[in-house]
């Protein structure tokens, strides 16, 4: 089970109850109210556990597991040991995600504003939010109803924050408008100047930025990530997209929706990303490019040239990804030729 | 217009005083009273607004451009709209720089000290600075006049910031001295142990940092950057040196006058990297290297020998960019006639 | 000599004190109670001084330098000059980190907790720790014996410390356990969710992520690096390891002992990496990989598969060490020839 003292089970939970959260098909004649405690890996699960096959490396683990019952793609069902309880779905990752968040549900919003907390006369904070002790929100600022802010986090002036999003502690935000339920993690820093200047001989000359950051709803940024504020054109975060962490957004930067960026991807000024790409980790993209729709990034590639709608490439400089392989395989023949 | 909500535009100005302020000439007989109320963007000016010309790529957009006045390089000024006021000069960014910093000047310093600050009695902090909720300042710390410290941000004992410095909130400074005109952006941290132990199979002996971090006048560092303090000889930032967010600089690397180092760039120890030299995106620097004054570095680069001043280098490991280019060709190549 | 106003010089220290602190022989007649004053590199030491030889690039240095004394292996103790006196021992560079300590010892920990923190009533701080202004610690957090947490660090429920750890300012700890003596930078973010979700065209469906991150014992981490907690397994640092800055280190990621990681290496979702291995800056590892232990993996690779113990690999995509330059050296020729 999860550690008790960060984390509270609210099972158990009957079957039927886990068929409906997890919008699966209960297989065979079996007993819907017997009751399972915990979610549980398939290699670790016991009777009283749920657990879920995914991936069909665990087919074997699957075949032998002790677990009471399991989430499971149709096509594997028959794969599952007699006396598993089935929970059949085509998505059994995705049905897994809503039974363990069943199972270990966000805590609700302590709605408090800790006294310790330093907020501007003329900010705005609504119903419902939890403020924590240190928190600063300058002249201004809004905070949507419901929502929290860890504790030392800096709210810049004017900064406006939707419902329902979740602060982490020791954040910073300036000029910067935030969609609702929006998870920002520690060490985020939002809206700072961009890496504007006209270099010169005489010393490089820093470029007013006059931008903003937007970030649409339902957005997630990870620890320790930069998205820096637009030069004029505002830098621009899709609605449903993911960030890691490390992640570096340079100014006018626009990333669509529902986006995946891995950790350590850096993204260069006034790059625009399409709706559902993914950038693998540590990946660089050059400034002003394109990367379309449906992209999907290689880690470490290095981005030169813009990227067609549902391209896969890979390297740096980047190339189809195809071709990638082809030369890594070009290059070891090539240099065990030589040596021979 | 920049959003008002973070932005006060100090306008309207007159044509004559828009070409005081970027040290540009007005072309032609054009009323000099004329006022305009805002910078934009070449391809949304209207009017009454003044823009610039900068790149040849935006020419045509230049061209149907329906802005009031432009910053144009004197080249260029013939393909000018016929009504547009035209303010020429050799280096129209560096002059819109002025011109929109006009319009956008930087709010002075509101001078107070915040009763939610703890400041060590044994500090020193001059006239005319801001000291934000939540900052700590440590016994012996001196800060200059007109400096401004953000919220939360931590100063630990000894440390001395010169004049006219902006420090953003939840940075950390120990163990180092910082020039005048300073500007470090949130998530900063300056001057912890760099990684030196003695490694060995019993573990690892930590090695005493016994130096510090000196960071010369009108340097700005990007958010969550990080700079260790040296090991007895100092880690050195020089004059007028713009880092970007992410970047990771380790102990004794001494960087000189006027570099410009973009996102995410680690420069191991002891490294030397000379005036002016540019390290693109991502770049990876090993210990104990030279770079020449004037080099510049490739994004992606891992620099494994000395650079020499000047010269252009690229690649993992580096070599010149044009021999970097030729072995990214005469692979593609060998890679076709392989699969022929 | 360091900054005295930073660090405080504990010396003079007689030679026989230093031998004993060094656990080196003192070689020849040497005058055992003449003292020393600091440490020293050996080019700049003077008679006052004691210095160490660690690298035969420095032999030449090291004949002509005025240091009174020097750490020096007995191989290299015949180039010494006539008039120094040598501390002899098989590991000098080790010898110097115990000297330079006695040198410029810790500062004991002054034990107060500042009327500025903000301790939960339900937390348990225990004697002789230092907690500083503006630190919150939360409900059922627990703290051992002698350590210190900087100003403004943000201590989750239920997180426990150890004992003698130094952990910085403007650190967030959430959901893990601290081993005695482990230091941690500033910037640090542990114990954040990981980066887990179900994707889908609907929009990415968070996954609970219900582990911990386990910090065993005289475990040292860099500046703005991140660890996330695991997603049911936790996320696991081995005892001794040193963790540089700016390093990501995802959930489930298990790192056995006495590892070294260097800055910004991002290691993905599950991989392990055994005892002792060694991992050069900006280095990427996939998910799901294992690096054996005692392996060497050079600066900037890509591990795209697992590593044998005690391999040395490099490059991205990695390969064994030598077939890198191979492929390397290879590639130079046929763009050469490509040219002529």
């Amino acid at each position: 089970m999860a550690d008790p003292r960060f984390f509270r089970n609210a099972g158990p939970f009957s079957l039927s109850e886990l068929a409906r959260v997890a919008e699966a098909d209960i297989a065979g004649n079996t007993d819907e109210t017997r009751t399972f405690v915990d979610v549980m890996p398939i290699g670790e699960a016991g009777p009283e556990h749920v657990s879920f096959l995914d991936n069909r490396r665990y087919i074997a683990a699957f075949e032998k597991s002790r677990a009471g019952a399991a989430l499971v793609h149709p096509e594997l069902a028959s794969r599952a040991p007699a006396d598993m309880a089935l929970l059949v779905t085509k998505d059994p990752y995705r049905a897994y995600a809503r039974v363990a968040a069943h199972f270990y549900p966000d805590a609700a919003v302590d709605a408090r504003i800790d006294s310790g907390a330093h907020i501007d006369p003329l900010a705005n904070i609504a119903e419902g939010c939890r403020i924590d002790v240190g928190v600063v929100v300058g002249a201004g600022a809004e905070i949507g109803p419901g929502s929290s802010i860890g504790a030392n986090t800096v709210i810049g002036p004017g900064v406006r924050i939707g419902q329902d999003c979740r602060i982490a502690a020791n954040v910073t935000l300036q000029y910067c408008l935030v969609g609702d339920r929006v998870m920002l993690h520690p060490g985020v820093q939002v809206g700072q100047r961009g890496f504007g200047f006209a270099p010169s001989a005489e010393g490089h000359l820093r470029v007013p930025q006059l931008g903003r950051v937007i970030i649409e709803e339902d957005v997630e940024v990870g620890a320790n990530t930069t998205i820096d504020r637009g030069t004029g054109p505002d830098t621009v975060i899709g609605a449903g997209t993911m960030i890691d962490n490390l992640v570096q957004i340079a100014h006018n930067v626009r990333l669509g929706r529902n986006c995946v960026i891995v950790s350590m991807v850096g993204i260069s000024g006034s790059a625009e990303v399409g709706d559902f790409a993914m950038i693998g980790g540590q990946v660089g993209v050059a400034g002003h490019l394109k990367i379309g729709a449906g992209a999907r990034i290689a880690a470490q590639s290095g981005i030169m040239r813009d990227v067609p709608p549902g391209a896969q490439v890979g390297g740096s400089p980047a190339k189809p990804i195809r071709q990638m392989w082809r030369e890594v395989a070009a290059l070891e023949k090539l240099a065990d030729r030589k040596t021979e």
